[in-house]
């Protein structure tokens, strides 16, 4: 198979995303991730829209990177001026980037009504706009925007488009689904109608409105596309860019095209996690390879078929992608599972150990009582930890009060009380916080800083409820779950009680123990 | 075209998804929502496996639906006995529904290393399952189960056990791709091979570790497959089924396949939400089709040209499949649906009555703050009644303070003080409770119960709890959802805060409310 060319836009399309805002730092260590995964472009931003993209092509110049060219994104011209006179490619020229892309129309429909101005002028604007970034020494990437969209409509029209950036000296020409509305016999129809007309090497730019963006760009490659677009994870506008990660997995594992190493490979699911943290987004723990979910067995013929034969129930050995498979934890698991879940921490123990016994026992107590450990694996490290003779409390909660006041008709208030052991000292305070749960957490945290300044990194990324037995209405089981970071790992607790803050402070308290120490191979 | 028939199994693999778990009646307002998007065929279990499932398999019987055929999941015969002494393919005739679907090996490894036994043995368990089944009277369907990589490694014995599939009587026999890890083009050339084996319609059921199991699915349908299985928001083990939401949409908008009616169509994105609530999951927003901000526009070039042509960023009218553009706003938009709501529960009123217009506008602001009204209709109708000018509230919780104590060790002790008016005298009491939420349910009802003795009668059958930005860690908003019941009526009412006691609260309130005085038709 002939190479595909692997080109990230998380930091220019990828940021449309609601809720994500990258800072220049955010995007100089996603920019060094994506080197160290052995992505070939890595778009940085528009350097005309604003500063915080001026700034990040200043300094990544500074940057030295072994894979990746930075690439700057931009329009073609403006109807009516000369290619040199427009700001935007002034801008676009002085970020610096060794490669820049240009986006044009290729769909009348756009020129006329979006534009505003004739096919003969959107023409001339991607050829001279092109032609003046080649003038200038760059490397030139065409986006073709809505370009399937257009040859629906006007065929003729959209490949004169994709001519004139050929004409302009474009190194390369991509294809975009812009809105996402393409069936993959579309695209590769699209694709082999653009081979017909321009010679220039053809990139993709999919998006994922159909659910469909990875099969499309796979479809391109098919047909003979060496440039794939997209961002880490499919972060991107409305529904998401196609996903990279994916992607990645599929040309190298599905169809043996060597796009990254494998050990580039390998370092996929870091990459994934590790964009996810940047970008404040929790990780879609089903997200295909990567997902924390993605390799895990839970049915009883399952995992028993898995320990006969991993091929019977996997399609790819895990590892190759840096993630794990997951035998889930619960009531039905024996020694084997806590010594191969205690393996995945870094713990090596040995199954006649009679604390992995004691904690096998107690899990069987616990999931009786609500808890549920498949997906809290710091609880259970804690509970074999806990189950040594030699093990001392980092600390030891005596007592709490929490209390939701609510009066006159003004917003409630809560506030929580704590006496806490630390080192045979007694800790006790108090703090207010939004709602009860919170209120304990403030409590707790405040209580512990001064002796573990390394908490202050600690904080929680996730946090569910479930109601376990809802049909014993507001008398029912209540689990807790949380998820917790300090940046570099990450780490889920239980607790469970009918009592929704009883609950919450044992999946807390655990959470902050495991913070305090979370090298679990402490003994 | 020719048609598609629809098979859901959201009830059985869906359920395989870590977090879910669905109650009797949660499978049941599933089913009744399934019927009315129109899925030809409902999963809804495997009768063997759990009391939980003869339980729905009895009560599914007494519903009438319009659309859905109710098919029961099993194995083929255990090795080495009669089809008629295999008590789970007794269990499976004696849930009593239309159509069964049984699963059998595909892959020669699987009947080696997983059932341990020939690979002669394994085609007559094909055969004398399904022949035993038809000789019931039931509509069977055959997965095949690891398909796609069975007929990879051993093609000839694949194709033998579709025969031994048809020769047995199925009537449909559903092409799996079990481990997900098949591309579209090997999907294609597997459905061709089958067609080539046996003349029975064909099915397809896919999962997707590689991100592909939408586009397998539709690649199947256009090789000439029949049916296509899959799960409502693509639920399922490790990263999940075929999202037939997805399916749905693309085989009707895109396809041109009449699998649904418009009026069916334009109830996805309200399906798709019912089933993520009903499981206790966020709703994705970025889900194709109908997440939240599938038609959300940010970039300000987008929203400009989204202003002189809708069709410019996006691939298709949202209202289609029951979704809007930029969607922050609530769903149940319209006095429309204000005015169908109340008539489900009885109540007649006029579009044009201001305290309709009114409710709209406040659903939408409370919709915002994360309440969700489309499964909690009793707050709504209380809404309606509180709009109009001659309301009289049969009570009012002035005050409230709840407190949880945890001392030395013992168990927590939970309490609540209330203060309610009620005809213009105060009542002040206080409750203790098993857990906070419930000492102030048990307060709230002590103060109530002499002025209004029917509630005795009303107790809570179902409590959930929804966190709805769990990245906010324990300062996340908390939606509380209430299910109770008189005996003889059923109702469900929501509330929301960043207090959880809060939140419940304001469901309680609307819980008792509604008890005291559920005939709507009031005026």
């Amino acid at each position: 198979m002939e190479r595909v060319w692997l080109y990230d836009t998380t930091l220019r399309d990828g940021s449309q995303r609601e809720g994500i805002s990258f800072t220049v730092e955010d995007k100089l260590r996603i920019t060094e991730k994506l080197d160290q995964l052995g992505i070939h472009y890595v778009e940085g931003g528009w350097p005309g829209s604003n500063p915080k993209d001026a700034e990040y092509f200043r300094r990544v110049r500074r940057m030295s990177l072994r894979h990746a060219r930075i690439a700057a994104f931009g329009m073609t011209r403006r109807p009516g001026r000369r290619a040199e006179d427009d700001e935007n490619l002034r801008a676009l020229l002085e970020a610096g980037t060794p490669a820049v892309t240009v986006v044009g129309k290729s769909w009348d429909l756009h020129v006329h009504r979006v534009l505003e101005t004739t096919l003969e002028e959107n023409l001339a604007m991607i050829r001279e706009s092109v032609a003046l970034l080649k003038a200038h020494g760059r490397e030139v990437i065409y986006d073709a925007e809505h370009f399937f969209d257009g040859w629906k409509r006007n065929p003729d029209y959209a490949l004169a488009t994709l001519r004139a950036a050929q004409e302009g000296g474009a190194d390369w020409i991509v294809l975009c689904d812009t809105n996402g509305g393409s069936m993959p016999w579309e695209i590769e129809e699209g694709v082999e109608a653009a081979k017909r007309a321009v010679s220039v090497p053809l990139g993709i730019h999919t998006h994922n409105d159909c659910e469909l963006a990875v099969a499309n760009s796979l479809a391109a490659v098919r047909r003979g596309v060496r440039q794939v677009q997209g961002t880490i994870n499919g972060y991107g506008e409305r529904v998401g860019n196609a996903n990279l990660i994916s992607i990645i997995a599929n040309l190298k594992l599905k169809m043996g095209i060597d796009c990254v190493t494998d050990e580039q490979l390998a370092r996929l699911t870091e990459v994934s996690r590790f964009v996810a943290e940047v970008a404040n987004l929790p990780h879609d723990s089903h997200q295909p390879y990567v997902g924390a979910s993605a390799f895990a067995h839970k049915g009883g013929i399952h995992v028993a078929a898995i320990l006969k034969t991993e091929e019977s129930y996997q399609h790819i050995d895990p590892a190759r992608v840096g993630n794990v498979k997951r035998v889930l934890v619960s009531e039905l698991s024996g020694r084997g599972n806590i010594v191969a879940k205690a393996l995945e921490f870094g713990l090596r123990l040995n199954p006649e150990d009679p604390a992995v016994q004691a904690v096998v026992r107690r899990i069987k107590e616990l999931e009786n009582e609500g808890f549920y450990f498949e997906d809290a694996e710091a609880s259970v490290i804690l509970m074999l930890r806990r189950a040594h003779p030699d093990y001392i409390p980092p600390f030891q909660v005596l007592d709490y009060v929490v209390m939701v006041e609510r009066r006159e008709g003004r917003p409630p208030v809560a506030e929580a009380a704590v006496k806490v052991r630390l080192d045979g000292e007694i800790v006790h305070t108090a703090a207010e916080g939004n709602g009860p749960v919170n209120a304990l957490d403030a409590a707790l945290r405040k209580a512990l800083l001064p002796r573990y300044p390394a908490l202050s990194r600690v904080h929680l990324t996730n946090y569910r409820v479930h109601i376990l037995n809802g049909d014993a209405g507001t008398a029912a089981r209540v689990r807790v779950w949380i998820e917790s970071t300090d940046g570099q790992r990450v780490w889920r607790t239980v607790g469970a009680s009918t009592n929704i803050l009883e609950a919450s402070r044992l999946a807390l308290e655990d959470s902050l123990e495991f913070g305090i120490d979370p090298t679990v191979d402490h003994r």
